[in-house]
């Protein structure tokens, strides 16, 4: 999973010219591997195509996930805290309250984010849920919808919606649940993003096999911030993690919160928090051909703790990956900020180091610079004062090899610069921040901030 | 002060390239200019000089300031509220308060901030205060010292401090009020800076006539967040206002605070807070001849508003060319929020729109993407909640033409965008939220994101 910098060229002129040459950026392709169709959970039936949301032909846009479980299939989802939130969100929340966690479908575009659209998106949203129902094996159980919706891309323009409907309607002869169509599922979530994210791996619940798989997207506009469907909400992060587990609606949720705050609200690329930002997660217990009892916390919390422990594992995979594909990114780096006296003190200084674009722009030119790293670890207000001279930095090389101190309980480290830079200039990177004032830690995920990123980002709509 | 863009050459490749070419930079040297002798505040004595903390020859790195002033002189200061205070910080804290608010000299230096060096930074700050208190016209009044201290530069080293001291001591034959030393103080804060960033002007209280002069430095890891001398503190922007009106201690104080809050604290250019920030203000009473009462909010409460008025709005000019000299910026973006809950409401929203890498980027890139500027409005959690159908979002043109609407309570507008590219393309624009939910404002100031600021500070220390 290492990303590797080839030909290090640096041609930097300032003023004197208007050209910057980077190093090359690293390939993600290797990030996209096939996986054999049995490692999938059952009875989920997917497929992708292209409908002409995105202009250019050929490039996915749509797709749709359909529980073909002849179990009840649960559905927790984690949504945008934005005031803004897209019309899309806003059905999904509906259909998931409405429905008490029960659903069956998933639709979702790329190129059209459905947001800032008025009546009209909401109108749109609740089309594309109404026309994907159809795709179901059985009629829906619910006069509301069973289909969860999310839009992705471009804000405050409405979907074309006929174009939209008409690719529903055509996906229904290509369901399948083979490894292509997940892929096709998981390419019709991409917008900047370089390779389809999916993953897959199984877990064992008291000898018991289960399947999980997920897709997400995300690239730019990422630093989200998600909570269960009620509230003040917002995000452009969209994925969605599949099981063939039983699990009831109110503990899959429980283990979701759990798990999203451990995964997905503990990245950032650019610090920009989406109007979008929806992660669901589907448990239809397929796994067992006669159905069994959905796992709940309050019946079988040890099943329920251990399901809650992969749920976050597999989340927190996915999430990274977002963070590898980031905009531009060409380092991925583990911020760890241990010794705090709460969980959301150091959650809030591993966010703050890991959206400071000096921190960022100087890992990216391959500089040990850790006094931005301290300034930032400085500059919040935490639940008790930091103590400067308890507070040690360290560079984590991705090796395993030794850590290399730069600061020790406040004072500089003689730091060898060679170490320094050999550390830094590979494509993976652990910036470790012990704080000495408690026992409490936190993990995030972010990468670096180059040219890359202000091209991609200064000519995006064009 | 409109900066402009000459030849808009765009030639982006991605990924078959490494190579990135960007419109020119405008050039900010027309930002400084001479200033008459008799505009300066009377009373102060100023020089800079090379003394070898910067490796380049002749490149000022010292600077002092010495009140000459026979009356009383009031200091007061706002520092950086970050946790890891820079050694000058923790000096000028103690000097300013237990001294009473009296001082009479300011030594800066540039290349090294002196900040994360244990006990040897605090006493070579000492020792630097020390030996600039033999420059004043009559020995010290207080046992501690009479110097306020300053450094920017690089964290984590320890100054040389023999080259220091040797070089406020050779400062003592250029001491002098003309326009050129001034310019050579100001000179000796830069270290991004593409120009000294000296102000003066004349104000009138009473028919009396007094002046204000100032200098501040800064282009990275600016987003100050200083408060009085108390507290936990941080950030690295240093500045320095004069005046010959006499203003008590308390309430010069008290002025500076409500001053900083409108514009130090309200500017951003990397949304970094320094460990170095540091804003004071000198009031000497030199104006009058024979020395006069000092101005007190409760003895003349008159008096104390007109001066806090001026000081306010000299304070908003030095901190605006800080922005218009924020690295690598090609754009000057007024934010303004109106129609909030409250002040701190306000402040934040457009704090985090003026922060936002998405916002920064389109506004490199001349892209009217005003949906990321409602995305970033979204993200927080205000005092009351956010009502979408009630924010409206306009670009507001610098020539004072028509504004743009974007969005109108919620709804977004059939955007012109020739005109948009119009008022984006410009040096200097606004961009105006309503949020339609009370009746407080805030103003804030910012630049946008270029390929130049990654260039800057990838590279910052080679």
């Amino acid at each position: 999973m290492v990303t590797r910098i080839s030909s290090p060229v640096l041609v930097f002129k300032r003023f004197s010219s208007t050209t910057y040459t980077s190093k090359a950026l690293p390939s993600k392709a290797h990030l996209h591997k096939p996986i054999a169709d049995d490692n999938f959970p059952k009875g989920y039936s997917l497929a992708g195509v292209h409908c002409g949301v995105k202009k250019k032909a050929g490039v996915l846009d749509l797709g749709v996930i359909v529980s073909t479980s002849p179990h009840p299939t649960s559905v927790a989802g984690c949504f945008t805290r934005n005031a803004f939130k897209a019309a899309p969100v806003l059905v999904s929340q509906e259909v998931l309250t409405k429905n008490g966690g029960r659903a069956r479908a998933l639709v979702v575009n790329s190129g059209c984010a459905n947001a800032v659209t008025g009546k009209q998106g909401v109108e749109d949203a609740w089309a594309m849920a109404k026309a994907t129902d159809d795709l179901l094996p059985t009629p829906p159980n619910s006069a509301l919808s069973e289909t969860l919706v999310m839009s992705t891309g471009v804000i405050g323009q409405n979907l074309p919606i006929q174009k939209i409907l008409s690719g529903i309607t055509s996906l229904r002869s290509s369901l399948s649940s083979s490894f292509s169509a997940w892929e096709s599922a998981a390419k019709a979530f991409m917008t900047t993003d370089t390779f389809p994210k999916l993953r897959a791996r199984t877990f064992t619940i008291k000898g018991k096999e289960y399947r999980l798989a997920g897709m997400d997207k995300g690239a730019g506009m990422i630093h989200p911030d998600m909570g269960p469907p009620s509230g003040q909400l917002h995000a452009t992060l969209l994925g969605c993690i599949l099981t063939d587990a039983g699990v009831s609606p109110r503990s899959l949720q429980s283990a979701l919160n759990y798990a999203v705050d451990r995964s997905f609200n503990s990245i950032s690329v650019d610090g920009d928090m989406s109007t979008n930002d929806t992660i669901v997660v589907f448990a239809n217990g397929a796994a067992t051909e006669t159905g069994s009892k959905e796992i709940d916390e309050s019946t079988d919390p040890e099943a329920y703790e251990i399901f809650k422990t992969e749920l976050t594992s597999f989340a927190a995979d996915l999430a990274q990956l977002v963070v590898r594909d980031g905009e531009g990114a060409t380092k991925f780096v583990t911020v760890t900020v241990e010794g705090a006296p709460t969980y959301e003190d150091a959650h809030k200084i591993a966010s703050r180091i890991s959206t400071s674009a000096l921190v960022k722009t100087a890992i990216y030119g391959e500089d040990a610079n850790w006094g931005r790293i301290l300034a930032a670890t400085g500059s919040l207000r935490l639940s008790e004062p930091l103590v400067p001279s308890r507070v040690s930095v360290s560079f984590v090389p991705a090796d395993g090899s030794s850590p290399l101190p730069l600061l020790v309980n406040g004072e500089p480290e003689v730091v060898d610069e060679d170490r320094a830079l050999e550390i830094v200039s590979k494509g993976d990177l652990g910036i470790n921040v012990q704080l000495g004032l408690g026992n409490e830690s936190a993990k995030y995920w972010t990468c670096d901030f180059s040219y890359e990123y202000v091209r991609i980002n200064g000519d995006y709509r064009t």
